[in-house]
Formats: structure tokens, sequence, C-alpha cells
């Protein structure tokens, strides 16, 4: 256990709290992402006890905005017909209050996806989940929780502050995971009130998830389903034992 | 063993009948469904010994259409590239008397999705595999198999009805079972004349690998892989222990 | 090991070092294929350390075709935004003597899919990785690699010829073995300059890799994580006491 044991064991029982909530609720989250990642994205929701759906068709997109408990906005492999999804479902969102977390995969390395994201970021996201090269070109205002991810997590808004340290290089091996565990933010999102709280569970899951995973998993083919089962299980003892909360 | 332990027998020796006639003919399945199904549906049809393939492009999907053994219409993620593939397809399929198979996945969730699945469902398809909710906002005419699946599994058609208990509650903690699900059904349509039979073996095989598979899996996320190992595995021996008919 | 145990040695030492050297580069493999073979093709490449991206969209892939240090070309599925994308990716990556691999899937099946692959074929792909039936359709000028892969994969260019032996029947039972492993192909082409014998080099790995995952693997449901394994864990000494090279 960290030297700050208190937040440990604090975050450990609000997360655990969380993940049990979202297995009664069931919330549906609408997953907007590229093809490659929707596999491994809904498996993780499903693992978790949400609800999946992630059609970007024109004629389903009005109806799965208006119903869903969350949105995730993944930038990656980036067409029109997601970026017309997009375009339509935010203002739904908005009117709905619904939450919904940004993904600005390789944001840094074009202009228009740069130029897009921060559009985006205008309809007002909950969180943006990114790794520090693609945080590092946006230009976020107040009320959003950044939250950057790395071999330490680090999640910010509005004067507050905290890191988790944890997780496995493994994670980097599979694809979708970054994707994933964007879901998992969207998931805690619809079901926990304070944005930050909710972010920092999901995070905290994913990390303490990955390092069971990885004691079982003998190399980056039989990660991703080791995590699953670790996400699946994760219980209140092992959040509160593998939390390392800075 | 059940009850009707000679429905048991009965059923499950048929079964494996159909399971050694696919690895033998290795049918050709043409599934038309959303982008997150497609490895699971893809990989379940080659863990049984048949050939999947998955275009849907305009200037491919007729060539397939010619053909494939047998097709599966699964309404998940509806686009109008796989719509217009739909359109074009079942055609060539009610010329070749080739069967197909639909999945009209939420199809209670959008006045729009039901229309077009009625519209399908006057082309005639073999089978319609559904959940209670989705198969209760559809007209069905005579003829046509109707396979409602859940804790229990009812197939009706004609005047013929059968019940099969089994599975495992992680069959629904996985993204693409029902669509893979509904991959086997049209394997065994190319191999069994019997359409109601067909559906029978299809879901009792499924059936009983998910109980299999939950013996050996410990969570949602090795779920998948023993699934596939077990239905790849399935001797009658297995089946016939494991039928609960009714 | 074989007769030609000093063929199985040099080999099995100089894939070694390829893989070593895509572990120390991390590769950008841009990969232009189907969805469903879009996750496993990822995984493998993350898996042996290379960095993919998959992108067909209109307004990204001149971004990713002046970046990218290998590229494939894969045409299941073949869809007009793949074609619209690789018309517009190739003469970027010719300008930059950027290596590519065409995997010209059932072109054999499609006059029109044929017509299009020969097409490519004069953009000059470094390698095209094949099978039997769909490389016998197409016209090959000199100084293309070819890698006719089955039980026995055969690889030809400009007089030279070498057969490797090796690989599992459970390969041909899960999606996006092909796709994935002409990903490896282009892997070792951004690492090793003689084209030939980065072909010889990715084949003879998954053939490798192939043998070790079957040894523990029950089932195809199970084959393509322990497959992935056995390739991240790769080492000379397995390499050259699994070659068997003619």
């Amino acid at each position: 256990m960290s030297e700050n044991a208190g937040d440990d064991r604090f975050w450990g029982e609000r997360t655990a709290k969380m993940l049990s909530r979202i297995r009664e609720v069931a919330p549906q989250v609408h997953v907007l992402t590229s093809t490659v990642a929707q596999p491994f994205s809904a498996n993780l929701l499903l693992a978790v006890g949400a609800q999946p759906s992630m059609s970007a068709a024109e004629g389903e997109i009005d109806a799965f905005a208006e119903r869903t408990d969350a949105l995730v906005a993944n930038l990656g492999m980036l067409d029109a017909t997601r970026r017309d999804a997009l375009e339509r479902a935010l203002p739904i969102l908005e009117a709905r209050r619904c939450p919904w977390v940004l993904d600005p995969v390789k944001v840094e390395r074009s202009p228009e996806r740069r130029a897009f994201a921060q559009h985006l970021i205008s309809a007002q996201p909950a969180v943006i989940r990114a790794n520090a090269d693609e945080m590092a070109v946006l230009d976020v205002p107040a009320g959003i929780v950044r939250a950057v991810t790395g071999a330490v997590d680090r999640i910010e808004a509005d004067g507050r502050r905290l890191e988790i340290e944890g997780g496995h290089p493994l994670m980097a091996r599979v694809t979708a995971m970054g994707c994933a565990g964007t879901g998992l933010v969207a998931a805690t999102l619809a079901v926990e009130a304070d944005p930050f709280a909710a972010t920092v569970g999901a995070l905290l899951a994913l990390a303490v998830a990955g390092e069971r995973a990885a004691e079982v998993a003998p190399g980056p083919g039989s990660f991703p389903a080791a995590f699953l089962d670790a996400l699946h299980a994760l219980s209140a003892a092992q959040l509160v034992a593998g939390a390392r909360i800075r």
C-alpha cells in the first residue's frame, strides 16, 4: 500500500461502489469509435455490466443519443460517418444533460483532427481522456475533467488533482485498450454525479485490473481476456489493496 | 439428463451429425452484420469448419450471394451499405432457394428498423432468431421457423415446438454472441434440409458449448475462447449428455 | 532440425535479429484491410512491438501514407473507401520509396477484384503474399517477392527460392490470420532492406509461433491468444530449433 493509505482506502471503496452500481443499473453507453476498437470496447463494457451500443448510422444516431446514459467520442480512424454522427448526437446529449467523454486519439498528428476535437470540446464533454502528447495540443476550458493517462495517470479538474500509479506495460500492446478504458469512464459517469470521482474510479479500476491480469497472462495475446476477467471480478478489497493514489 | 431422455438422445445425436456434416462440406456462410460482431462471428464459423465471408460492398455482394450456401442478415448497427447489400442479395438467394436467417437486433427500439425487418421477412427467411422483445413486434407468416432465444430457447414452426434449456449467463456478457449463434444456424441450414431441425441443432450446440465453456472460463474475458474451443470439440456423447430438451 | 541445419540456423538467427530490430525501432505499419481483420492484425503488430494504424478515411490517408514505415494492402471485403485510399496512398509510398505488401484476398473469385489487384501491382509492391489459388491468376513482374503460403510456404524472387515448413492447421481456423501475417511481413520490410529476407523472416516467425501455440492451445478459440504470446516471446533459440527451411 502507498504512503497515502487513507486515499487508497477511500478511492478503492468508492470505486467498488461505482462498479457495483454499474452492475445494478446496467447503464447504456453509446460508443462512437473506430471499427478496430469496437469488439474489445464492447466486451469491456459488457464485462462490467454496462450495455454498449455502437451505431453511427445516420438513420439511427438520434434514437441512440436520445436514450443513452453516456457516450464515448473517440476520434481514431475518423471518417465522415462518425463526424456526422457526433455532430448530430452532441446537441441531443447537451439538451438531455447526458455526460460524454472525448478520446482525442492522435490529435497532435493532424491539424484537421485537432480542429475537429477543439470544435467538439465547445460542446462540453464531462471528461477528456488522452495521453500527454494529445492533451498538450488541446485548449481545455474550466469545468472539464482532464485525464492524462500513461505509466502514471493524472486527473485534474478545477483545482482538484490526483495521480494513480499502476497498470502494466502490456496494456500498451493490446489494441483498443485506450478506447475501452474511455468506455469505462463513460460507464462510471452514468452512475456517479461527480465527473472527477467517476474518472478516478474508472482509471483506478483499469490500473488494478491491469496489474492483476499481468500476474496471470504470459503475454499480450492472453492479456485482454485476463484483463476483462480481472475487471469483472474486481472487489473492494482488491481495489483498496491495489490502489496507489497520490 | 432431463426427463425427456429420449429427445435428448435423439437431438444430441442428430446435432452431432449436423456438426460433422459441416466439417465435411465446409459450407460458405455469408454474414451481413455489424462491424463489432464480425470477428467473433467469423471465428465461430471457422471453429465449426464453415467458411465465412462478410463483404457488403456494392461491387461484390452479387457474386457472394450467387455462391454462398447460407446467409445471415443481422440488423445491428444498420447502415445504408448493409441495407443495400440485403436488397440486392435476397432476391438472388430466393432464386437459388438458398436459405437465410434474420437476426432482427433491437428491432423493437425503432419503427424504421422494424419496418425494414418486416420488409425483409416478406423475402421469406428460413429462420428468424431473436430475443422475446424483438420477436414480439414482428409479424411472422407461417413457414418461417421462429427461434426465441434466452435462458430457455423456444423453437416453433407450423405446429412444431420445442424448448432447449442450457447455456450460461456469461454468454450475455460477450459481444456478438447472438450474431455468431445466428451464424451457426445458417451453417446448419446449409447441411440440413429441415429448417426446424437445423435450428434446434444449432441452438443445442450453442447451449451445450456454453455450459462446457463456463466450467473452464473464470470470467467474460476468457469465455469466448473457451466457448469456441468447446464448440470445436463437441462430440455426440457431450451433446447427448448436455441436452435438456422439452 | 531439418537436413538443412545450416539454413535453419542462419534464418533462425537472422529472423531473431529482425524481430529485435522491430521492438527497437517500433516501425509504424499502416494496414488497409477489412473490418473483420482489423483487431487481430492490430494486436499482432502490437505484440511484436510495431505501431499499427488503420485509417482509410479520405481526409486522413495522405497524412498516414506520408509518415508510415510500411503498408499492407489487403483486398478482402473491398469497398470504395479502401479502393480510394489505396489509389491515394500508393503514389505517396512510391515517391517515398516506402515498402508495401499486397494481400490479394480471393482475387481468383471475381474478375473485378483481379483487375484491381493487377492495377495495384503496377505500383510495385515489395512483396505479394497470397495462397496458391490467388497467386495463380496474377501476372507478377520481376523484382517483386512472391510468397505463396500454405502447409508449406514458398518464397521466390528473381531466381532466389526457399521453402518453409511449419505452422499448424488451426491457423486456418482463425479469422485474419492471413492478413495479420501480411502485417508482419510489412513490419520486417520496415527494418530489413532485402525484401526476400524480410519475407522469409516474417513467415518463419509465423510458422514457429504457430507450432508453439498449438502445443498449448486446446482449440481454435484459445489459439489466437497463444499465438500472439508465442510470437511476442520468440527467441533466437526457438527460431533456430523450430525452423524447417528447404
